[in-house]
């Protein structure tokens, strides 16, 4: 493959000669220069590379998607997801780390702006999606993946499970199998997708009368730390804890399936048995949850469907006027083995 | 944050005025054009993104990195110890889903180099490395990660764990502990990795004397196709076929921990117990293999070392004589409770 070099090289000219003559810069070109480039181009058989084509007309068919961290696998699962459903419509996907940090989110986009994409999915779920908008005013079309629909605005799409309805299932799950020592643990509420769960399962365990003995176990994490690298260990730590306290909950939900997948490594290591001793519910239905062992009780995230409606919002953004959507999808509650009705 | 445009706006000017001005070709620029531009820079207080001047320059402190399917939390452990080694050197990481497709390798590749990225790492671990060559003769600087050291080539640097010490180490173990009939579950040797965990495995239950007890379990899969985003699933299904086997296999060697998650879940649907029936050794130490029921014996790659050289080879790599390097690491055999002496 011939580069703007290998042609900069054959036609005897500098590569911005050859740069300024691919983007109709000619006014100070001679014809001969003229011609030597493009005999050269047509000797190499020199394709510009569709970016920068794309460069050229400052829109590229490419979306940008920044995920807090592609170590925890759920982020892989809508990674994939999106790039399938991005590939289905001619689309490919450029993937940034961005540990929830709005700055960092800020800055990967700036540059993803620059290189002409126009579009980008954030997996953040920021409770103050300021900097959202500010990337919206600048052009850019953003859809804020699991995040509030009280987000959406002018420029920014919500494209989202039902947080609230969550919790609400495993909750509506675990009292319908007698349970009523109920303990959602959680990583502090930092994100909008988490202060959802968390209302959810407050709502649930009120409507249900649990009183006191639904709990709340918050991991204690640094400000502006976020866990994402390192749910599964911390629900292994989270174990210990729960498991002294006295009286012990029939019954765990865990923010996650990730964080589900620690606590049950950890209660394993302290002798207790799911879901003989504890009952566990995880959140998004990973594929791993249903290789554990035993096979854990989720709440399935429809990950396809909201791929697919999270690339279409930025497929079919093409007037300045496209109102923002808010797309709030139903989740599914999976019944598995770690799940049984209450001994206690 | 001002962009181009606004700055543009407030100008009274084009935007590829403004882009003249910022890339020095003033020319064709009256004075007057010029202090219009220098005023509202100055006044929006704008500051041309990272990128774009590093477009300017031609080299951009970006690394790109393309894996086969971050949905294998192994590639996604990758890509997070390569963005700590990235940005601990200043550089940002730029992540792209290639499925192994030579193909989609060279598109990225060259996409990436025209927004000015000079340094990519590939885990895609192919065979015919032919399109790493290419890149290579292009100007890149690639690191193949997790390949074969005789890819490597001026321009192409491997850092790699020595693949083929990890399947010895995993058979030393097991015949250490009594195993003879022992089976290396396996994709098909399309990649450079697999070839060689693969030689490994023979040559070690060659010198074991194991014959016709040691085996081979090969997971078809269409020709081209890696698997990467459904392993685990392969191992589900390849599990029904090994427990059908008589005589059944003390041990099982996956080619990696997610193939093992999958079988472990497969041979638990039909009551094969582990490590009382058949012993289980994963490979990569994913942080799953600790967390499983029972935890996984597996073969540690030193990641975090790996990616700290990937990313000094593209960072050092600023001579044009820079010579090819091929780190080989050795992997590291960790036991846990998913192997045990042999009862048959």
């Amino acid at each position: 493959m011939a580069t703007i070099l290998d042609v900069a090289r054959a036609a005897g000219v500098s590569a911005s000669s050859v740069s300024n003559f691919l983007n109709d810069r000619l006014s100070k070109m001679t014809p001969a220069t003229r011609e030597r480039i493009e005999a050269a181009i047509g000797q190499l058989n020199y394709r510009p590379s569709q970016v920068a084509l794309q460069l050229k007309t400052g829109k590229t068919a490419t979306i940008g998607l920044l995920v807090p961290a592609v170590a925890n696998p759920f982020f892989g699962a809508i990674a994939m997801a999106i790039q399938r459903a991005a590939q289905a419509r001619g689309y490919q996907v450029i993937l940034c780390n961005t540990f929830r940090d709005p700055q960092r989110e800020r800055e990967f986009a700036a540059d993803l702006m620059a290189l002409g994409v126009r579009g980008i999915i954030t997996g953040s779920s920021l409770l103050n999606p300021e900097h959202l908008s500010e990337l919206a005013s600048r052009g850019l079309t953003v859809v804020a993946f699991e995040g509030d629909a009280a987000a959406a605005a002018p420029g920014i799409h919500v494209v989202s499970v039902d947080n609230v309805m969550v919790t609400t299932l495993a909750v509506d799950h675990l009292v319908a199998l007698g349970h009523r020592r109920i303990t959602y643990v959680t990583g502090p509420a930092q994100t909008a997708a988490r202060v959802a769960r968390l209302k959810g399962f407050r709502a649930a365990t009120e409507r249900h009368g649990l009183g006191d003995e639904a709990r709340i176990h918050e991991i204690s994490l640094p400000q502006n730390q976020y866990g994402d690298d390192m749910i599964a260990e911390l629900g292994v730590d989270a174990a210990l804890a729960l498991a002294k306290t006295s009286p012990r909950p029939t019954a765990l939900i865990a923010m996650n399936d990730l964080l589900a997948i620690g606590l049950a490594a950890g209660l394993r290591e302290h002798g207790i048995v799911i879901p003989d001793d504890i009952a566990m519910v995880g959140i998004d239905d990973l594929f791993l949850a249903r290789l554990m062992n035993p096979p854990m009780t989720s709440l399935r995230q429809p990950l396809s469907a909201m791929a697919e409606a999270a690339v279409d919002c930025l497929v079919a953004d093409g007037t300045e006027a496209a109102p923002a959507t808010s797309l709030i999808f139903a989740p599914e509650l999976i019944v598995r083995q770690s799940t049984a009705r209450t001994a206690g």
